[in-house]
């Protein structure tokens, strides 16, 4: 397949919190966007097909690939797993990346079975001993790319070096940059300075002096929003903590907002007049514009959108799925890998003892 | 001292970006809000009996006593502590404590030496391992605690459990609540539940079934903002990115803003309108209202105050120190931590196999 200019992705139909609904109307809105999509739609065929009726143009675009059974939001990830292999909805619009059907797989279903089902068809890269979900992260210059945001708890040094090569790979594929800025997500306070294994990764991505990504250093918290790096690199319970520590608090700002708007008559009048203003706020603060969590480091792209999430927010999970399988993000991913592996085979690791902290 | 009805608290005059000017103009404008206040004033007596010229109230509620050297706010801990013992303004702000002298000690310096001056100084109490640093967190239900934000990497059960005791003290003395409700953060992640001292920590809060805090269970990064709990108990590095995560996300919001209400003539307009509304939400927003680190843990309480921050700020500041002060926090914490030891020396620490993550 796609030996033509078409863009095929897989679409887990029956994920998400509404099913068909939400996921095929999102599937309509991002084939307007990019008319050089197509579509393997997996789930309950005739629920699908009643779906499709309200989207001539996605059905002319689709194949749908009718499947006995859909994981359950709440499943175990091992349950899941053990029920719905093979024959799942989740399951085979991931195996369709297996098998080269489609590019990528996007599903809005429960994030512990999706992230179980991938690892256990697709398979960890040769040169990755541990897959991440990547994160896009809106800041004040743009956009950067987080991860890991939830994969797993824990990193150990070469762990972070590889999300390093792997979100550089991303920047390099989604944003167009020719050599991306990645620090490494520390803490400024002198007595406790940093992790010692985010220690080590620095300072071998220094020593390393990569050709595909510039190394900036340690970043902090605050960094996030500023958009200092181009990515931001973190094991996966700091990670998963920080994006949702953001979300929070941008939904608590916008509570004063909202609040602080409505409180007075001339106040309401002002709103009025800047409705214009709010409008373009509301829509750089839209989560649903930067829907959508990539699985790196798996023989495969698959993505997680919010379960939650409209039309429009799953249509942002295909974009970015679209963009992904079209800059060829595996191949990226996999040079990158290779490129760094040969250098380090010459360097051995070791910790350098000066800069331990001096409890 | 204090067998009148007075609170006095030490201050590092030295401490901060802009020394004595800012110091002294945050402890006068704490005095008007805060008569009963009694300063001692550590630092360099020529420089603080000329700022004083400018704060009469504040120098008839104050002592000076000189000191001849300041720690350097890019001082390294180590060095500071070898450099600036017993004749340092911190150090010697800290000692007040230690003596009785005051009731608690405040300082804008290095955090990194002001933390390992205390500890030497003050010590951690008979039942703590490790000291924590607590913030005060806004929420859209009002204040929480957040602890730890940065005192030490990484925390074992029992040491999440003294923070949740110590942290729930916190809330009762300075929110005046009976049984403040606390919460373990975590991550929602199904297939990957949280590090085993997380969960270990919360099976023993719910099985001890505490008096004085009400285990609410995990929280995540969003519930920070939504105030879910009074009381987010988390090890520094955690605790370090959040906090700043969340600043940097309010400073990001508040940029987007300007620019959206800067960009039309009418938003410029409505602007003017809801100009009240906008004062209220920068009113919100304003990092110097929630300005104080405290130190919990130790024999004495100290608090940490931003460096950067202006003579408000340094107020806030005072005014958490005052509160600490008055509300008997060292007492509150001893008392709880004594309750929660007698009462676990019946049950011995034991893992739950059965929450096990079925990996």
């Amino acid at each position: 397949m796609n030996d033509d200019n078409t863009t095929t992705i897989a679409i887990d139909a029956m994920g998400g919190d509404y099913g068909p609904k939400v996921t095929l109307a999102g599937a309509a809105l991002a084939l307007e966007r990019r008319p050089d999509t197509r579509f393997l739609l997996y789930g309950d065929a005739e629920l699908i097909d009643e779906a499709l009726k309200e989207h001539e143009a996605l059905a002319a675009a689709s194949i749908v690939r009718h499947c006995e059974m859909a994981v359950a939001m709440d499943a175990k990830p091992s349950q899941a797993l053990r029920q719905g292999r093979h024959k799942s909805s989740m399951w085979r619009a991931i195996e369709a990346v297996k098998t080269g059907d489609a590019m990528v797989a996007v599903s809005a279903g429960n994030t512990g079975a999706l992230m179980a089902m991938a690892k256990f068809c697709l398979r960890t890269m040769a040169e990755i001993e541990r897959p991440a979900i990547a994160a896009i992260w809106p800041t004040l210059r743009g956009e950067s790319i987080v991860l890991d945001v939830g994969a797993t708890i824990g990193a150990d040094a070469q762990q972070l070096i590889d999300f390093s090569m792997m979100g550089g790979a991303m920047a390099r594929a989604l944003f167009g940059l020719e050599k991306p800025t990645v620090g490494l997500l520390n803490i400024g306070v002198e007595e406790v300075k940093g992790q010692d294994e985010v220690r080590e990764a620095g300072r071998l991505l220094k020593e390393s002096n990569l050709e595909r990504i510039d190394y900036h250093g340690f970043v902090e918290g605050d960094d996030l929003g500023k958009g200092t790096v181009d990515v931001v690199v973190t094991e996966g319970f700091t990670g998963n903590v920080a994006l949702k520590t953001a979300e929070g608090t941008a939904k608590q700002i916008a509570g004063y907002l909202r609040d602080a708007m409505s409180r007075t008559f001339l106040a309401r009048i002002g709103y009025l007049f800047a409705r214009g203003a709010f409008d373009r706020l509301r829509d750089k603060m839209d989560p649903r514009k930067v829907n959508g969590g990539v699985f790196l480091g798996l023989n495969g792209i698959v993505i997680k959108s919010h379960g939650g999430t409209d039309a429009e927010g799953f249509a942002a999970a295909l974009d970015l799925a679209h963009a992904m399988a079209r800059y060829d993000l595996m191949n990226k991913i996999a040079a990158d890998l290779q490129t760094f592996h040969d250098r380090m085979s010459d360097a051995p690791l070791k910790v350098d003892e000066s800069e331990s902290a001096g409890q």
